[in-house]
Protein backbone atom coordinates (compact mmCIF):
# COMPACT_ATOMS: atom_id res chain seq x y z
CA UNK A 1 0.00 0.00 0.00
CA UNK A 2 1.18 3.41 -1.12
CA UNK A 3 2.45 5.15 2.54
CA UNK A 4 0.20 8.17 1.88
CA UNK A 5 -3.01 6.10 1.50
CA UNK A 6 -1.51 4.43 5.05
CA UNK A 7 -1.40 7.34 6.49
CA UNK A 8 -4.53 8.77 5.28
CA UNK A 9 -6.65 6.06 6.45
CA UNK A 10 -5.82 6.18 9.87
CA UNK A 11 -7.43 8.93 10.21
CA UNK A 12 -10.44 8.88 7.56
CA UNK A 13 -12.08 6.25 4.72
CA UNK A 14 -11.27 7.17 1.71
CA UNK A 15 -11.81 4.98 -1.72
CA UNK A 16 -8.53 3.66 -3.94
CA UNK A 17 -10.04 5.45 -6.87
CA UNK A 18 -10.10 9.06 -4.36
CA UNK A 19 -6.61 8.05 -3.23
CA UNK A 20 -5.63 7.62 -6.71
CA UNK A 21 -7.63 11.02 -7.91
CA UNK A 22 -5.67 12.49 -5.19
CA UNK A 23 -2.30 11.54 -5.40
CA UNK A 24 -2.32 12.89 -9.16
CA UNK A 25 -2.39 16.33 -7.54
CA UNK A 26 1.10 15.55 -5.38
CA UNK A 27 4.46 16.09 -7.04
CA UNK A 28 7.17 13.89 -5.85
CA UNK A 29 10.53 15.92 -5.58
CA UNK A 30 14.04 14.83 -4.50
CA UNK A 31 16.57 16.99 -2.59
CA UNK A 32 20.00 16.01 -1.69
CA UNK A 33 21.46 15.72 1.65
CA UNK A 34 21.92 19.38 3.49
CA UNK A 35 19.68 21.09 0.51
CA UNK A 36 17.08 23.57 2.13
CA UNK A 37 13.47 22.54 0.82
CA UNK A 38 12.38 25.95 2.54
CA UNK A 39 14.86 29.24 3.34
CA UNK A 40 13.38 31.83 6.26
CA UNK A 41 11.98 35.66 4.56
CA UNK A 42 10.05 33.34 1.71
CA UNK A 43 7.07 32.55 0.78
CA UNK A 44 5.54 29.69 1.63
CA UNK A 45 2.82 27.89 -0.67
CA UNK A 46 3.81 24.22 -0.47
CA UNK A 47 3.75 21.94 2.30
CA UNK A 48 5.76 17.66 1.90
CA UNK A 49 4.98 14.80 2.85
CA UNK A 50 8.39 12.43 3.73
CA UNK A 51 8.35 8.99 1.89
CA UNK A 52 11.82 8.51 2.17
CA UNK A 53 14.21 10.75 4.83
CA UNK A 54 14.87 12.96 7.51
CA UNK A 55 14.59 16.91 7.65
CA UNK A 56 14.84 19.36 10.22
CA UNK A 57 13.24 22.87 10.79
CA UNK A 58 15.05 25.27 12.88
CA UNK A 59 15.52 29.11 13.17
CA UNK A 60 18.47 31.62 13.32
CA UNK A 61 18.01 34.20 15.88
CA UNK A 62 19.77 37.86 15.98
CA UNK A 63 23.20 35.75 17.14
CA UNK A 64 22.77 33.42 14.40
CA UNK A 65 22.15 30.49 16.86
CA UNK A 66 20.00 27.51 15.31
CA UNK A 67 17.01 27.08 17.27
CA UNK A 68 15.43 23.48 16.02
CA UNK A 69 11.74 23.75 16.13
CA UNK A 70 10.66 19.78 14.20
CA UNK A 71 11.66 16.94 12.87
CA UNK A 72 10.23 15.10 10.13
CA UNK A 73 10.95 11.53 8.86
CA UNK A 74 8.76 9.19 7.08
CA UNK A 75 5.17 9.83 7.48
CA UNK A 76 5.25 13.11 8.94
CA UNK A 77 4.45 16.53 7.24
CA UNK A 78 6.53 19.26 6.66
CA UNK A 79 6.60 23.35 5.98
CA UNK A 80 6.91 26.38 7.53
CA UNK A 81 3.16 26.35 8.31
CA UNK A 82 2.71 29.61 10.12
CA UNK A 83 3.79 31.13 6.48
CA UNK A 84 1.93 28.54 4.96
CA UNK A 85 -1.11 29.26 6.56
CA UNK A 86 -0.63 33.20 6.83
CA UNK A 87 1.08 34.27 3.49
CA UNK A 88 3.54 35.76 6.11
CA UNK A 89 6.94 35.53 4.71
CA UNK A 90 8.92 32.21 6.73
CA UNK A 91 10.89 32.49 9.33
CA UNK A 92 12.13 28.68 9.05
CA UNK A 93 14.74 26.77 7.29
CA UNK A 94 13.75 23.27 6.32
CA UNK A 95 16.91 21.08 5.40
CA UNK A 96 17.08 17.78 4.53
CA UNK A 97 19.64 15.67 6.89
CA UNK A 98 19.73 13.00 4.74
CA UNK A 99 18.76 12.94 1.00
CA UNK A 100 14.93 12.95 0.76
CA UNK A 101 11.81 11.84 -1.46
CA UNK A 102 8.93 14.37 -0.53
CA UNK A 103 5.59 14.76 -1.94
CA UNK A 104 5.23 18.08 -2.54
CA UNK A 105 1.90 20.03 -2.74
CA UNK A 106 0.43 23.38 -3.61
CA UNK A 107 -1.98 25.48 -1.56
CA UNK A 108 -3.92 26.24 -4.01
CA UNK A 109 -3.87 22.55 -5.64
CA UNK A 110 -4.87 21.27 -1.74
CA UNK A 111 -8.15 23.82 -2.29
CA UNK A 112 -8.95 21.94 -5.59
CA UNK A 113 -8.24 18.60 -4.79
CA UNK A 114 -10.85 19.56 -1.64
CA UNK A 115 -13.43 19.91 -3.71
CA UNK A 116 -12.60 17.55 -5.55
CA UNK A 117 -12.13 14.33 -2.59
CA UNK A 118 -14.34 16.48 -0.25
CA UNK A 119 -13.48 14.05 2.80
CA UNK A 120 -9.85 14.68 2.36
CA UNK A 121 -11.07 18.30 4.07
CA UNK A 122 -11.49 16.10 7.34
CA UNK A 123 -8.05 14.40 7.01
CA UNK A 124 -6.25 17.69 6.84
CA UNK A 125 -8.66 19.20 9.62
CA UNK A 126 -8.12 16.36 11.66
CA UNK A 127 -4.12 16.75 11.43
CA UNK A 128 -4.40 19.98 12.39
CA UNK A 129 -6.10 18.81 15.68
CA UNK A 130 -2.99 16.18 16.00
CA UNK A 131 -0.86 19.31 15.74
CA UNK A 132 -3.07 21.39 18.08
CA UNK A 133 -2.64 18.49 20.61
CA UNK A 134 1.53 17.57 20.12
CA UNK A 135 1.85 21.89 20.24
CA UNK A 136 0.11 22.19 23.79
CA UNK A 137 1.48 19.11 25.49
CA UNK A 138 5.23 20.97 24.45
CA UNK A 139 4.11 24.21 25.85
CA UNK A 140 2.70 22.27 29.23
CA UNK A 141 6.63 20.42 28.78
CA UNK A 142 8.25 23.40 28.90
CA UNK A 143 6.53 25.27 31.99
CA UNK A 144 7.23 22.85 34.38
CA UNK A 145 9.05 19.42 33.12
CA UNK A 146 12.93 19.16 33.73
CA UNK A 147 15.16 18.23 30.63
CA UNK A 148 15.65 14.77 31.35
CA UNK A 149 11.25 14.29 31.37
CA UNK A 150 11.23 16.44 28.05
CA UNK A 151 14.16 14.18 26.20
CA UNK A 152 11.86 10.63 27.37
CA UNK A 153 9.17 12.85 25.63
CA UNK A 154 11.42 13.80 22.26
CA UNK A 155 12.93 9.86 22.08
CA UNK A 156 8.82 8.62 22.37
CA UNK A 157 7.88 11.18 20.09
CA UNK A 158 10.64 10.63 17.75
CA UNK A 159 11.37 6.48 17.85
CA UNK A 160 14.36 5.66 16.16
CA UNK A 161 15.47 9.27 15.23
CA UNK A 162 18.64 9.49 17.65
CA UNK A 163 21.01 7.73 15.12
CA UNK A 164 19.56 10.17 12.26
CA UNK A 165 20.38 13.40 13.63
CA UNK A 166 22.76 15.51 15.61
CA UNK A 167 23.28 16.04 18.85
CA UNK A 168 23.56 19.86 18.94
CA UNK A 169 20.14 19.53 16.62
CA UNK A 170 18.04 17.24 19.41
CA UNK A 171 19.68 19.58 22.31
CA UNK A 172 18.59 22.78 20.05
CA UNK A 173 14.89 21.33 20.12
CA UNK A 174 14.82 20.54 23.74
CA UNK A 175 16.58 24.39 24.55
CA UNK A 176 19.29 22.66 26.46
CA UNK A 177 23.12 22.46 25.57
CA UNK A 178 24.62 19.67 24.02
CA UNK A 179 26.53 18.93 27.36
CA UNK A 180 23.19 18.77 29.25
CA UNK A 181 21.94 16.73 26.71
CA UNK A 182 24.79 14.51 26.76
CA UNK A 183 24.87 14.05 30.67
CA UNK A 184 20.85 13.13 30.54
CA UNK A 185 21.81 10.31 28.05
CA UNK A 186 24.41 8.69 30.46
CA UNK A 187 21.70 9.41 33.40
CA UNK A 188 19.08 7.67 31.51
CA UNK A 189 21.61 4.71 30.11
CA UNK A 190 22.44 4.01 33.69
CA UNK A 191 19.13 4.28 35.03
CA UNK B 1 -23.95 42.40 15.39
CA UNK B 2 -23.96 39.68 17.31
CA UNK B 3 -20.25 39.03 18.47
CA UNK B 4 -20.25 35.81 17.46
CA UNK B 5 -21.02 36.79 13.80
CA UNK B 6 -18.58 39.58 13.84
CA UNK B 7 -15.87 36.74 15.01
CA UNK B 8 -16.99 34.25 12.40
CA UNK B 9 -16.90 37.04 9.62
CA UNK B 10 -13.32 38.27 10.03
CA UNK B 11 -12.55 34.58 8.95
CA UNK B 12 -15.12 33.22 6.48
CA UNK B 13 -17.99 34.98 4.27
CA UNK B 14 -21.12 33.83 6.27
CA UNK B 15 -25.01 35.28 5.31
CA UNK B 16 -27.76 36.29 8.02
CA UNK B 17 -29.67 33.53 7.42
CA UNK B 18 -26.65 30.68 7.84
CA UNK B 19 -25.66 32.65 11.13
CA UNK B 20 -29.09 32.54 12.43
CA UNK B 21 -29.09 29.19 11.87
CA UNK B 22 -26.03 28.17 13.23
CA UNK B 23 -26.40 30.56 16.71
CA UNK B 24 -29.24 27.97 17.51
CA UNK B 25 -27.08 25.13 17.94
CA UNK B 26 -25.49 26.73 19.95
CA UNK B 27 -26.21 27.27 24.17
CA UNK B 28 -26.01 30.09 26.19
CA UNK B 29 -24.61 29.60 29.33
CA UNK B 30 -23.87 31.32 32.66
CA UNK B 31 -20.96 30.56 35.07
CA UNK B 32 -20.03 32.73 38.40
CA UNK B 33 -16.45 33.43 39.21
CA UNK B 34 -14.55 30.92 40.70
CA UNK B 35 -16.83 28.07 38.78
CA UNK B 36 -15.45 25.23 36.88
CA UNK B 37 -16.03 24.81 33.46
CA UNK B 38 -14.28 22.11 33.16
CA UNK B 39 -12.14 20.02 35.29
CA UNK B 40 -9.65 17.73 35.03
CA UNK B 41 -10.14 13.88 34.50
CA UNK B 42 -13.51 13.93 32.46
CA UNK B 43 -14.68 13.21 29.03
CA UNK B 44 -15.09 16.73 27.61
CA UNK B 45 -17.36 17.00 24.89
CA UNK B 46 -17.60 21.22 24.71
CA UNK B 47 -16.51 23.84 23.24
CA UNK B 48 -16.98 27.25 24.84
CA UNK B 49 -17.21 30.87 23.05
CA UNK B 50 -16.70 33.57 25.30
CA UNK B 51 -19.19 36.70 25.45
CA UNK B 52 -18.70 38.42 29.06
CA UNK B 53 -16.18 36.92 31.31
CA UNK B 54 -12.58 35.94 31.60
CA UNK B 55 -11.03 32.21 32.07
CA UNK B 56 -7.91 30.36 32.80
CA UNK B 57 -7.06 26.88 32.03
CA UNK B 58 -4.60 25.82 34.13
CA UNK B 59 -2.94 21.88 34.94
CA UNK B 60 -2.24 20.60 38.89
CA UNK B 61 1.67 19.04 38.75
CA UNK B 62 2.15 16.31 41.08
CA UNK B 63 3.36 18.88 43.56
CA UNK B 64 -0.30 20.66 43.41
CA UNK B 65 1.20 23.58 41.83
CA UNK B 66 -0.84 25.45 39.11
CA UNK B 67 0.49 26.10 36.15
CA UNK B 68 -1.21 28.13 33.44
CA UNK B 69 -1.78 27.05 29.58
CA UNK B 70 -4.34 29.60 28.25
CA UNK B 71 -5.96 32.84 28.72
CA UNK B 72 -10.00 33.40 27.44
CA UNK B 73 -11.11 36.61 27.01
CA UNK B 74 -14.37 38.26 25.28
CA UNK B 75 -14.49 36.37 21.44
CA UNK B 76 -11.88 33.64 22.64
CA UNK B 77 -12.94 30.10 22.84
CA UNK B 78 -11.85 27.98 25.57
CA UNK B 79 -12.14 23.94 26.26
CA UNK B 80 -9.55 21.55 27.15
CA UNK B 81 -9.32 21.09 23.62
CA UNK B 82 -6.71 18.22 23.52
CA UNK B 83 -9.40 16.09 25.36
CA UNK B 84 -12.59 17.57 23.11
CA UNK B 85 -10.13 16.30 20.35
CA UNK B 86 -9.04 12.81 21.36
CA UNK B 87 -11.81 11.75 23.49
CA UNK B 88 -9.06 11.17 25.96
CA UNK B 89 -9.65 12.49 29.80
CA UNK B 90 -9.35 16.15 30.41
CA UNK B 91 -5.72 17.37 32.51
CA UNK B 92 -6.58 20.79 32.22
CA UNK B 93 -8.79 22.97 34.60
CA UNK B 94 -10.74 25.99 33.24
CA UNK B 95 -12.08 28.16 35.27
CA UNK B 96 -14.38 31.50 35.60
CA UNK B 97 -12.15 34.31 36.84
CA UNK B 98 -15.33 36.79 36.57
CA UNK B 99 -18.78 35.79 36.06
CA UNK B 100 -19.24 34.60 32.50
CA UNK B 101 -21.61 34.19 29.75
CA UNK B 102 -20.60 31.61 27.07
CA UNK B 103 -21.79 29.89 23.98
CA UNK B 104 -21.32 26.10 24.34
CA UNK B 105 -21.70 24.40 21.74
CA UNK B 106 -21.31 20.03 21.90
CA UNK B 107 -18.86 17.91 19.53
CA UNK B 108 -21.62 15.80 17.79
CA UNK B 109 -23.75 18.96 17.31
CA UNK B 110 -21.32 21.10 15.63
CA UNK B 111 -20.60 17.82 13.68
CA UNK B 112 -23.99 18.25 12.07
CA UNK B 113 -23.65 22.22 12.09
CA UNK B 114 -21.27 21.13 9.84
CA UNK B 115 -23.52 19.00 7.58
CA UNK B 116 -26.41 22.47 7.52
CA UNK B 117 -23.91 25.32 7.60
CA UNK B 118 -20.70 23.29 5.16
CA UNK B 119 -18.78 27.06 5.21
CA UNK B 120 -18.38 26.62 9.22
CA UNK B 121 -16.04 23.93 8.71
CA UNK B 122 -13.79 26.18 7.10
CA UNK B 123 -13.80 28.50 10.05
CA UNK B 124 -12.66 26.07 12.49
CA UNK B 125 -9.51 24.89 10.37
CA UNK B 126 -8.98 28.59 10.22
CA UNK B 127 -9.18 28.65 13.75
CA UNK B 128 -7.17 25.78 14.00
CA UNK B 129 -4.41 27.07 11.64
CA UNK B 130 -4.79 30.21 13.65
CA UNK B 131 -3.91 28.25 17.23
CA UNK B 132 -1.15 26.72 15.16
CA UNK B 133 0.60 29.46 14.53
CA UNK B 134 0.45 31.35 18.17
CA UNK B 135 1.69 27.97 19.66
CA UNK B 136 4.40 27.59 17.43
CA UNK B 137 5.15 31.08 18.31
CA UNK B 138 5.13 30.49 21.73
CA UNK B 139 7.54 27.23 21.60
CA UNK B 140 10.17 29.16 19.39
CA UNK B 141 9.61 32.06 22.04
CA UNK B 142 10.25 29.24 24.92
CA UNK B 143 13.25 28.18 22.95
CA UNK B 144 14.98 31.41 23.02
CA UNK B 145 13.76 34.29 24.26
CA UNK B 146 13.86 35.43 27.56
CA UNK B 147 11.66 36.36 30.12
CA UNK B 148 11.12 40.05 29.34
CA UNK B 149 10.66 39.09 25.83
CA UNK B 150 7.88 36.68 26.70
CA UNK B 151 6.09 38.94 28.69
CA UNK B 152 6.09 41.56 26.24
CA UNK B 153 4.26 39.04 23.76
CA UNK B 154 1.94 37.84 26.45
CA UNK B 155 0.61 41.69 26.64
CA UNK B 156 0.33 41.89 23.16
CA UNK B 157 -1.24 38.81 22.24
CA UNK B 158 -3.95 39.31 25.79
CA UNK B 159 -4.49 43.44 25.58
CA UNK B 160 -5.93 44.61 28.33
CA UNK B 161 -5.79 41.51 30.30
CA UNK B 162 -3.32 42.41 32.94
CA UNK B 163 -6.22 44.08 35.20
CA UNK B 164 -8.58 41.16 35.20
CA UNK B 165 -5.97 38.83 36.44
CA UNK B 166 -3.68 37.43 38.65
CA UNK B 167 -0.31 38.34 38.99
CA UNK B 168 0.53 34.61 40.22
CA UNK B 169 -1.44 33.34 37.22
CA UNK B 170 0.32 35.60 34.72
CA UNK B 171 3.72 34.09 36.16
CA UNK B 172 2.87 30.74 35.65
CA UNK B 173 1.81 31.18 32.12
CA UNK B 174 5.35 32.87 31.52
CA UNK B 175 6.75 29.99 33.82
CA UNK B 176 7.93 31.99 35.79
CA UNK B 177 7.77 33.02 39.46
CA UNK B 178 6.01 36.14 40.94
CA UNK B 179 8.85 37.90 42.02
CA UNK B 180 10.44 37.72 38.35
CA UNK B 181 7.17 38.73 37.13
CA UNK B 182 7.40 42.26 39.24
CA UNK B 183 11.13 42.38 38.57
CA UNK B 184 10.19 42.31 34.86
CA UNK B 185 7.13 44.85 34.98
CA UNK B 186 9.22 47.27 36.89
CA UNK B 187 11.74 47.43 33.85
CA UNK B 188 9.42 47.55 31.60
CA UNK B 189 7.80 50.68 33.20
CA UNK B 190 10.94 52.35 33.39
CA UNK B 191 12.26 51.34 30.04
Amino acid sequence: MHPLLTHITEQINITETEFAQSLEYFEQVHFKKKALVIRADELVDRQFFVLKGCLRSYLLDDQEREHTVQFAIENWWVSDFTAYFTGAKSILYVECLENCVLLSIHKSTLERLYKEVPTLEKFFRRKLENAFVSFQKRIISNLYKTAEERYQEFITNYPNIEQRVRNYQIASYLGITPESLSRIRKMSMNG
